[in-house]
């Protein structure tokens, strides 16, 4: 169950301007599922994006990073899932070529000018020929109010399709921001989530974009966590199509730069938290917030330790206010000068520790309260520094061991 | 269910000449168990110990520290279970030193000459009345012969009790080592498990232990975990009575310091992956043996990011060969220079993955064979140098989840 997802969407969602999307039922791990995706860009789209750090990058996060920096507008996107295409060594990377060569010779563009996505089961040969069948119905498909059909065909282990849009006026013309993401489990991005497409009919510079990317990632899909496991597929991708005719956007700290920006902000953070309450088994959506710290690296790790632990998680899951196993976790982050006799924590309003001691105040019954929320925000304030920082998780139930002892059967 | 381990014993248990042991049943947080143990040591007993490197380290690891360099011998050992007095702030430090007053006072020695040892919640006051209360019962039970009641005594979530023991023969003359250990969940040691005993009737100049228990250490406790949720309580004590009149040990290079740093050895491991056969809900003891890495570092942090994937864990409970999870968690480890391309994966004698794709031959009834036993080794080769290390660890159950769910209840 989902954690304050609406069903089957979360939003409005506004068609961009210069991309349409199509999807098809190709058959690639099950029959009777839409699985394949195909989103094409007019000309004139800046595109950027981001990408898991994982070592063991899947071939489709290869030939993605190769392709843009290559020379060549990207034209289109093709997405599948039910099967992830990495550790498949150099036949994976083939097979990933493959499918873009298909689908740029229906569209009559270059191989390069196609991204690659696939999401699903990890070291098993990507199934091209159902991919390659599958594109005439996925590209007769096409048009520009799919972003929800995309959003479900994009899902594997995700039980709501994630989508969000909002609009904004940018010097007097209306603009659209419209996103879709998917992951629920090997999640803890790191430069980027599974998948998540953003896009906007605003219009921004291919530089500018660039580094947005990076940032929309780092105040989003990086600061979100499931289970700790950084996947094989990661990848972020941001597209302005550059088709409203405002003042080109050439700084983030214009009033449109920064209403712009925020808007994208809003939806990425929304895309990525909307992982986090669709995570496997969640029953719990948790705000971790670390203060006080000398560095934001160092609040990070601090946040990063209690939305991993095991035993951090499980206690909200039984709504157990438990809480010296957040203070143990906060011990174990790693910074080896801390000390505990400066520490404070709160859940929600409740001050349940202070000077790394138990609040005589505190009340186990009002700890309780706040544990039986559905949202919860731990607060630990370091008593070092300024700096702070912020991670989103979720809870540790039997059904996130049930779902992944059985995913792949 | 624990994997593969004997009760209530796995291995004969011999008397150490100079150490009596006594047990009581203090009511510490559930009446009617034995929750209560002191240790006494004779005179002359060389001691050292290794604790836990959470910041948040508890009350009774501290004053170990301080009354481990404090002039004069320790004389003994005080651990309760039920309450771990960490994050407790100056009111338990001053709880702590007020429990081995007590002790040091029926025993008419020094307070820093006893250590004192606590396991249990975290947070809440220590109970320390009843457990001085408790003292003179726990006095009167002191024998020689007590090894297993005490290592039945330091349990909380362990379903067995841990002990082990091992005879050699130093210059002719019979040496015993025994030793004991708890801990189940919260475990990944770092620097010693949750809490670990050994003591040995040998002769072993103090100089000599204090490296020797780091040493053993790390070969053992600093090698297994459950659930990567490092301790605040962790503690490691090694004793020699210094009782047996063989040729003093005066280094591990001679034949005799060889055999019983072995034995001793041999006994800590013996302990550590107890504790991992016991892990909270383990089905499955996993072995992870990464080779062919650059330095014996990096091959330890492939080994605990494959040992703590909540995914790789899963997958050993359901018995499901996914094992591209592996391949994603060696990717991650933060190995930043890794080639995929030269990396090959052994799950016991099956080659899964020849340099970073699936293998071939690999035949999913070979992975399904394996992964339904109860002892698994994996093994990844990185291919990129000779150093290689080891971690033990075990599966991620249901079972895992109720128990942390309802450990306070």
């Amino acid at each position: 169950m989902p954690v304050n997802l609406k069903s089957p969407i979360q939003s409005e969602l506004y068609p961009i301007e210069g991309i349409r999307l199509g999807v098809a039922e190709a058959g690639i791990r099950k029959a009777n599922r839409k699985d394949l995706t195909v989103i094409v860009l007019d000309e004139g789209a800046s595109v950027a994006g981001v990408f898991t750090q994982n070592r063991f990058c899947a071939a489709p996060v290869q030939i993605c990073r190769e392709h843009l920096t290559a020379a060549g507008a990207i034209r289109a996107l093709l997405i599948n899932t039910g099967n992830a295409n990495a550790g498949t060594g150099e036949q994976g990377l083939q097979r990933a070529r493959q499918s873009c060569s298909a689908l740029a010779q229906a569209l009559s563009v270059a191989p390069h000018q196609v991204l690659p996505f696939s999401t699903g089961v990890i070291m098993e040969p990507l199934p091209v020929d159902r991919i390659v069948a599958g594109l005439p119905a996925a590209l007769a498909d096409l048009c520009a109010d799919n972003w929800l059909r995309a959003a479900e065909a994009i899902m594997t282990t995700d039980t709501v399709a994630k989508a969000f849009g909002v609009q904004l006026r940018l010097g007097g013309k209306l603009v659209s921001v419209t996103g879709i993401s998917k992951g629920a489990g090997m999640i803890r991005p790191n430069m980027a989530t599974m998948l998540g497409f953003l896009a906007t009919d605003a219009c921004i510079g291919q530089d500018l974009l660039s580094t947005l990317a990076g940032e929309l990632a780092e105040g989003s899909f990086n600061r979100v966590t499931v289970d700790g496991d950084t996947s094989t597929n990661d990848s972020f991708v941001v597209v302005a199509t550059n088709k409203v005719g405002h003042s080109p956007i050439d700084s983030w700290d214009s009033a449109d730069g920064r209403a712009l920006k925020t808007a994208m902000l809003d939806v990425s953070r929304q895309l990525a938290q909307a992982i986090v309450r669709d995570g496997e088994g969640a029953t719990k959506f948790i705000t971790v917030n670390v203060e006080g710290g000398r560095t934001t690296e160092e609040c990070r790790r601090v946040a990063y330790a209690i939305a991993h632990s095991p035993l951090v998680k499980t206690a909200f899951f039984a709504s157990d206010p438990n809480l010296g196993r957040i203070l143990a976790a906060v011990g174990y982050a790693g910074i080896t000068d801390l000390e505990q006799t400066v520490i404070d924590l709160y859940l929600d309003d409740v001050l349940v520790a202070v000077r790394g001691g138990r609040n005589p105040a505190y009340r186990e019954e009002d700890g309780q309260r706040v544990m039986k929320q559905s949202e919860i925000t731990v607060r630990v304030v370091l008593g070092r520094g300024d700096a702070h920082d912020t991670v989103w998780t979720c809870d540790l139930s039997h059904d996130y061991v049930t779902i992944n002892a059985d995913y792949r059967s």
